[in-house]
C-alpha cells in the first residue's frame, strides 16, 4: 500500500489529516489539523515535509482558517480573513516555493469569484477555496502518478535502484517523484530490490524513504551515505533515482546533499543517474548550477540526534543542505510531461514549451 | 595537547589508565583499570579501540593478571597464570591482528626468560613481562612519530585535509598514524584546516577525530559523510590522508567503509589520496584488495543511535565495516620507515626488504 501523507477530511467544515512525519519510523500516528495555529505549528515542526506537501496542506490550511466566520459574515470580511491567513502561513516556512505558490493561488481564485459574483454568501466563498485546494491536491496527485508512468520504464527486472533522502509519497500529496517511479514499476509487477541512503543528517531515507518502500511492498535495504561507492562497486547498482529541489534552464541540478557524490559515483562506476520531478522544479532564470544558492542549515542538525550528542561541544561545522549535480552527469530527467534525455538548455526549453 | 589513549602507572604493582571512549566526546573521563576482567571489559566494550592501542592495552593486561601471584609463588605458576590470561585476553576482540600478537610476543619473552634463568623469582618474571609490555608501547610511539614525521611535508601550508574515521592518538599508544601527519606539521608550525567526516555508522570521527583534533589545537570541520564530494567541487580539500587496516602486496587497501568513495571522488578532483599506516599492516600473503574479506557487523549499528531508531523495524541493513581502495588511486603509503609513492607490488616489496 501506498501511504497517504495528508487527506482532507469533510466538507467546509472538514479537517486535514497529517501523518506526523516526526514520530516515523517508530511510529505511524496521523495528527489532525482542525485550526490553521496547528496547521502552522505542523509544518514549522516538519510533522508535514516536502515542497508539494507543503503547498496543499498551506491550501487545506486556508480552509480551516475560514472555518472561524459567521455564516453572516461578508465576502470582504471573507477576503480579510483569508489574506491575514496568508501572510500567516506563509512565514511557517520562508524558503517554501510551493507554499507561495499554493497560498497565492488560492487567494487570487478567491478573489476573483468575489469579483465575478459580489452577491455571493460567505459560505460560497468558503466552498470556493476548499475547491481550489482540492484542484491543487489532486494535480499533485496526478502530476505524481504521471512522472511514475514516464519514468518505469528505467527500472528493469531484477535491478538494484539507489535513492537518496525522500522523494517519496511522505514528500507529495500523491504518490511522491522518484518514489513514484518505483511504485509504477511495482505495479507492473516488475521485481527490483531499492537501497535508500540513510541520508545524513536528517536521515529521511532511513526513517521515510524505507519505511514507505516496506509499507508499498517493496524490497528496500538501508545503507550509510558512505557505503554508495562500495555497493556500486560490488555490481549491485543498476540506475539512481533521486528527486529534485531545483533545476537551472542547463539541467544543472540541486538535491539533498550528497547526490552531488552519488553522480561522480555513478559516472565512474557505468551507472546512468536519473531526476524525477515535476516540471515545475526548473527555474529557468537560472542559467546553470553554479547560479543556485545553497542554503547552509544548523550545525546542530549535525551535532545531535534527538538529543544525544554526535560531535564535541563547539566544534566547527559545514553543513549545506544541497549540493549541485552537473547535467552531463544526468541520464535523464523525468517529469510528468515525459522524459529529457541527456538535458541540456535546448532540450529543456523545448520540454517545457 | 596531543591526548594520550591509554598510561601504565607505576611498577608491577600499577595499574592502566585509559581514556574511556565510549563517553566521548560528551564527557574526557579516564578509566583505571587495576584488574584482568576489567580490562578485558574495557576492550570488549570500546573503551579503548584501535589495533594498536588494543595490543598495547592487552601487553598491561598481562601485567594486571601476574598481581595475583604470591611472592612464593615459582616460575612455573607465574607461567601458567600466563597463559591463561592470554587465552582469555585474546577472546575480548576475535579478530584483532595486533591483540594475539602483542600476547603472543609477551608469552614468549617470558618463556625464553624462564629457560634462560630457571632460578629467577616470580617478581623477576613480572619484571620481565612489564618491561616486555612497555617495550611494546614505546615501539608503538616511536612508530608513530616517524610515520608523522615521514608524511608531514604532504602538507601545505594553508591546506584542507580531510580525513575519515579515526586513525589518531586514540587509536595507538602514541600519536596516531593519519592524524600523526597532522600533529607534525601542526609541530613545524604550519596552518590548515582538517575535515573530519563524522563516519557513520558509529562516528568515529566526529566523535574521536574531531575532539582530539581540537584538543590538540588543529582547525578541524566535522562534516556529515555525503559531503565530501561537494566540499571537494568546491575546492576545500587539497588532501585526502585516512589510516588503513590491511593493505595487500600490490598496494590496495581495507580501511573503513567509505574510504573507497573518498578515492574515486579525490581522483575525480585531482587530489592525491594518501594512506598513513605502520608497515606491519601489509599483509604479503594477500595479493590483490579482491582476496580481502569484508567484515559484515550488526544492523543495529545503522538503525539505532543510542537508544534511538533511526531506520524501521526489521527492515534490511548492508553493513559492511570495511571497503578496498585501489592501488592506482594512491598516491603514496606512508609509514614508519619512509614513503612508498604509486604504490605497486614492486615498490611495496622493496619498500619492505
Amino acid at each position: 500500500m501506498i501511504v497517504q501523507a495528508l487527506k482532507w477530511v469533510g466538507g467546509i467544515d472538514g479537517f486535514l489529516e497529517l501523518i506526523d512525519q516526526r514520530q516515523l519510523p517508530a511510529e505511524l500516528v496521523k495528527l489532525q489539523c482542525r485550526d490553521i495555529e496547528q496547521l502552522f505549528d505542523a509544518i514549522e515542526t516538519l510533522a508535514v515535509r516536502g515542497a508539494p506537501a507543503i503547498g496543499v496542506s498551506a491550501a487545506y490550511g486556508l480552509v480551516l482558517a475560514m472555518q472561524k466566520l459567521n455564516p453572516a459574515d461578508g465576502l470582504e470580511q471573507g477576503l480579510k480573513v483569508l489574506a491575514e491567513s496568508v501572510e500567516y502561513l506563509a512565514s511557517s516556512r520562508p524558503t517554501a516555493v510551493n507554499l507561495f505558490w499554493a497560498l497565492e493561488r488560492i487567494c487570487q481564485n478567491a478573489k476573483d469569484f468575489a469579483t465575478r459574483q459580489p452577491e455571493a454568501t460567505v459560505q460560497e466563498l468558503r466552498e470556493t477555496v476548499l475547491a481550489e485546494a482540492n484542484a491543487i491536491c489532486q494535480e499533485d496527485v496526478d502530476m505524481c502518478r504521471r512522472i511514475g508512468q514516464n519514468g518505469e520504464r528505467f527500472i528493469q527486472e531484477g535491478a538494484g535502484i539507489l535513492t537518496h533522502c525522500n522523494a517519496g509519497a511522505l514528500a507529495t500529496a500523491g504518490q511522491g517523484t522518484a518514489l513514484s517511479v518505483m511504485f509504477e514499476a511495482h505495479k507492473n509487477g516488475k521485481k527490483f530490490r531499492v537501497y535508500a541512503d540513510e541520508t545524513r543528517p536528517l536521515l529521511q531515507g532511513a526513517r521515510l524513504t524505507a519505511w514507505e518502500l516496506k509499507q508499498a511492498g517493496i524490497d528496500v535495504t538501508v545503507i550509510c551515505d558512505n557505503m554508495a561507492g562500495w555497493l556500486m562497486k560490488q555490481g549491485k547498482v543498476d540506475a539512481v533515482i533521486t528527486g529534485a529541489d531545483r533545476i537551472a534552464a542547463n539541467g544543472d541540478t540541486a538535491n539533498k546533499i550528497g547526490t552531488y557524490s552519488l553522480s561522480i559515483l555513478a559516472r565512474e562506476h557505468g551507472i546512468p543517474f536519473y531526476i524525477a520531478a515535476p516540471s515545475s522544479t526548473f527555474d529557468l532564470s537560472i542559467k546553470s548550477g553554479a547560479e543556485i544558492p545553497i542554503e547552509q542549515r544548523s550545525a546542530d542538525e549535525v551535532a545531535f540526534l534527538g538529543d544525544r550528542k554526535t560531535a564535541p561541544e563547539g566544534i566547527d561545522i559545514y553543513n549545506p543542505a544541497f549540493d549541485v549535480t552537473e547535467a552531463r552527469d544526468i541520464a535523464a530527467i523525468i517529469t510528468e510531461r515525459g522524459v529529457i534525455e541527456n538535458p541540456n538548455t535546448g532540450s529543456i526549453s523545448r520540454h517545457l514549451s
